[in-house]
């Protein structure tokens, strides 16, 4: 892969062919901490009790049945699941065959499910009973030798039409609790992931051994994890393996609570079991933990869950959600970012600098939205358009690239996409500045922002400004060929039910935070904004509709 | 090195030939924690004030000024320093020329000091100008092309009878405080140390780049290190690098405190230093610490440090030193395991297990005496004489093994020392169980164990059991041989002045402690117990005197 000259200098004497594996992370688990709870909800909705001496037996008994199967090393297996425990148990059970687990994302269109199927080379699904229809949606895949029905009813209690169908459970049932896991080669593919841009078709990314277990110890640098937390993963896991956060939480031994199946619209059975099992951390988005703000405000009783970090990284949570949660239930919101090619949290803003203490405490909470400091062992950087490094002022805005052992330096037979990557950086197409502080702050899409007159203009905080106006409630500012400048910003508005707005009321509002040259050449009032199949704002469209 | 059969799976996409290099950790701190403070005593003994920005320049103008010294990747390169700022400056420029910083240990006798330059190989050697009589003894060493010494007064204080010396802050002054660092293949050693036993000349351990930054992120998950905390060191650095503790805190960004030059008859400084810098975490032995409590159970004003972290895993903290300074100061004295082979830190007791939660006060301080919960990434495994893998059942003893990403798997350059090596495992010589709690408690040498009818009779919980009538000063047991049981303890015991002691007290005091058939057969009072030169029991000496 790499062409760069390296030093090599005096041989050590230490054990540096030991290769970094995931299974050897349950192992020490269960050899520490086999009483640790391990809590679950089963696939009825009732709550269960498990810990890591059951569950490091039960992965045994796992591999031992996958590997009755056929699934063999390099082999590739998708996984249609919840944030179950028996997901958590494919975790381990199957990289530790030196199989990949391939996360197949629910949310996918059948299209591209089957896209990413065929793409990975899959051999074999793994299903989760509730989910058949998905996998019966892309049964004809042709590298599929054989699906997997997880369970937790004996032969399962649905029909179906997949092809001679086995039962995981029922396989392991007469199967050894314990296993030789063989050593693995720690560049081997212990996970992949396919990524769904607005363009083109998802691309995958293969987690090997190495960068997972480097990326727990950074977590757990960058969130204190200890075997004193407990960690409730609520970002599905399918989501980048729902943040790392359960490998970090086992590799530290930490009581875990799986929530299975959980919905935005009835968040009780998540709200209660932070409360009862006394979670620490968790993650997820603001479409989840908004609902369980709520219901802990309508809470007869009042909840204390200081010493509880959420971390919310697919977008910025809003302050009210920020100071919402801090003060009803003292616990808090972190901001921070990942993505699929970054393993993938690599900033976090959880705890204040030092030399931040005298900060004034609004000032820190607008500080808090910013994506934080980067993790111990990520290196990023903010470079400008014409590839210069931009100084950490604050100011400097520019697209910002990561590197580092758990960053992806291609994506799988993909070719075509090589210009994401650049000497070993990954290029995000995010665009942001780092402050004098060393805080990350993205402002915009690098294909969002407005390119005018050779400077930026972020398309994100233009957009925000126009919704400081209540009587708007959605706008999308685009930049459209020009001429002279390059580009120019043209803003499009839904009024709010029962309100108007009008161009100038807009330019009026802008005008009091934006310089006159950056203030939008148009601004259009329409009835609803172009979106994605998944609720995306569509600026591609936009753009193009604009154009016509 | 290794011939075990490995699998390998799918190829990842991941950065895996990214080089894990200990200059990076520097690199991150400088760029994240610009102003974040180093704070060092001078040579002078006064306090100064310096950060990692500047930190950074003066590592780049360090290796600019090795470098044209001739310092070149592979070089080994001994280090003879305290705890100061240059010395933690040298951590970084010496391995980011993919040379190797080799730690001499300052209470070597001249002999063994210049078998570990010859041995390693040392081509130059770094000395602080309080040390040159040090370097002086063994200036006759054949390998060495320069003597660099480290001094805050320009050309130096003192005569020397060094040949060519060279002043490393004068090399130092008009270079450049940027360096361009190339990457280095990971498993290049990094630091080397030797390890000082009772029997034989010092054995070499060479520390690779990736073992390093493994050990560092292992390190924050056993203390929870984040850029919140403050170290001060004041385990000497030629202790495997005071532990990895220093390593840490550059990788999360801490601040830190570099207390120089120090001694247990004058702990002032360093007492104060934990104050008004507040130090939240350190290291050291009962020797330095017991004063420490003392200087502060007598300060006028009383101090909280409550949050402070204290890890002494030379020797176990007695109960007193540990009570003693939760109830002077706040502090935590923790105790753990680590040993020169072990990077060292593998086992930490600080936090307790959740499932410990409701154990009796009482208990909870007698568990504080074991070494704790193995580190996350450690395998430790307790193994019979006759090589059988021991139960976590707090009772069946064995000899204490370690594996793992930061484990030596051999001593450089002594194939004769190949048996404390067994399948990428490194039997530690010592005897200890693992509880059903997982916590590691040593309870003796392997060599001072006694094998007496097929059981172990710990020499060490004999000791302490003797020691526990106060007319006696010190105790010793040893095994001597015994035709029918293979050995049987013997119990040397010295009088505490102005008391007396004799066979029949020592056996009634241990009669409720130990079973019949463990009871010494033999007391011996004696005058006094012979020692080693460092003031070590020598309980070889013993039992070859007691032979005759």
């Amino acid at each position: 892969m790499r062409g760069d000259p390296m030093l090599t200098g005096h041989p050590s004497t230490m054990a540096d062919d030991y290769q970094l594996n995931v299974t050897t992370m349950l192992r020490h688990a269960a050899r520490s901490f086999p009483e640790t709870e391990i809590v679950y909800r089963d696939d009825r909705g009732a709550w269960q009790r498990s810990n890591y001496a059951v569950e490091y037996g039960r992965v045994a008994q796992m591999a031992h049945a996958l590997s009755g199967l056929g699934v063999a090393p390099g082999d590739v297996v998708g996984v249609l699941d919840w944030n179950s425990r028996r997901h958590l148990e494919l975790y381990f059970a199957l990289p530790g065959l030196a199989a990949t687990h391939l996360q197949l994302n629910i949310k996918l269109s059948r299209e591209d499910l089957a896209y990413v199927v065929e793409h990975s080379g899959a051999q074999w699904v793994v299903v989760d009973e509730s989910l058949l229809p998905l996998a019966e949606g892309i049964q004809d895949a042709e590298n599929i030798k054989g699906w997997i029905i997880a369970s937790d009813t004996p032969g399962g209690r649905t029909e179906t039409s997949l092809p001679n169908p086995v039962y995981l459970e029922d396989l392991m049932i007469d199967e050894s609790d314990s296993y030789d896991w063989e050593e693995i080669e720690e560049s081997s593919a212990a996970y992949a992931g396919y990524t769904t841009g607005t363009t083109g078709r998802p691309k995958g990314i293969f987690y090997s051994h190495r960068s997972v277990c480097v990326h727990s110890w950074a977590l757990h640098t960058a969130l204190s994890f200890t075997h004193r937390d407990c960690l409730m993963p609520v970002t599905p896991m399918f989501h980048a393996m729902t943040w790392g956060f359960l490998h970090a939480a086992v590799l530290a031994g930490s009581k875990v609570v799986m929530p299975g199946q959980y919905a935005a619209s009835d968040v009780g059975p998540l709200a209660e079991a932070l409360v009862d099992e006394g979670v620490t951390v968790s993650n997820g988005s603001p479409a989840i933990w908004t609902p369980i703000l709520e219901y802990f405000r309508a809470r007869a009783e009042p909840v204390d869950l200081s010493g509880l970090r959420v971390v919310v990284a697919g977008s910025e949570p809003a302050l009210a959600l920020m100071k919402g949660f801090k003060e009803a239930a003292g616990a808090d919101i972190v901001h921070g970012y990942g993505a699929s090619e970054t393993s993938p949290i690599v900033a976090i803003n959880w705890l204040r600098k030092r030399s931040l203490d005298d900060m004034a405490e609004a000032d820190w909470w607008d500080l808090k939205r910013s994506q934080g400091l980067p993790s111990a062992g990520t290196d990023i950087k903010i470079m400008s358009l014409d590839g210069i490094e931009q100084p950490h002022d604050g100011v400097s805005a520019g697209e910002v690239y990561y590197k580092g052992p758990y960053i992806t330096q291609e994506y799988f037979d993909r070719p075509e996409a090589a210009d994401a990557f650049e000497d070993g950086w990954w290029r995000s197409g995010d665009v942001g500045v780092i402050d004098p502080n060393g805080y990350l702050k993205l402002t915009d899409r690098l294909k969002d922002v407005i390119k005018s007159g050779g400077e930026w203009i972020s398309s994100i905080d233009m957009e925000n400004a126009i919704l400081d106006n209540p009587a708007v409630a959605e706008a999308a500012v685009i930049g459209v060929p020009d001429e002279k400048w390059d580009e120019r910003p043209v803003a499009y508005v839904v009024a709010r039910e029962g309100n108007t707005v009008d161009a100038d009321t807009v330019r009026t509002t802008l005008s009091t935070r934006f310089a006159k040259w950056q203030l939008p050449d148009r601004v259009v009032v329409v009835d609803e904004l172009p979106r994605t199949s998944v609720g995306k704002l569509n600026k591609k469209k936009l753009r193009s509709d604009d154009a016509v």
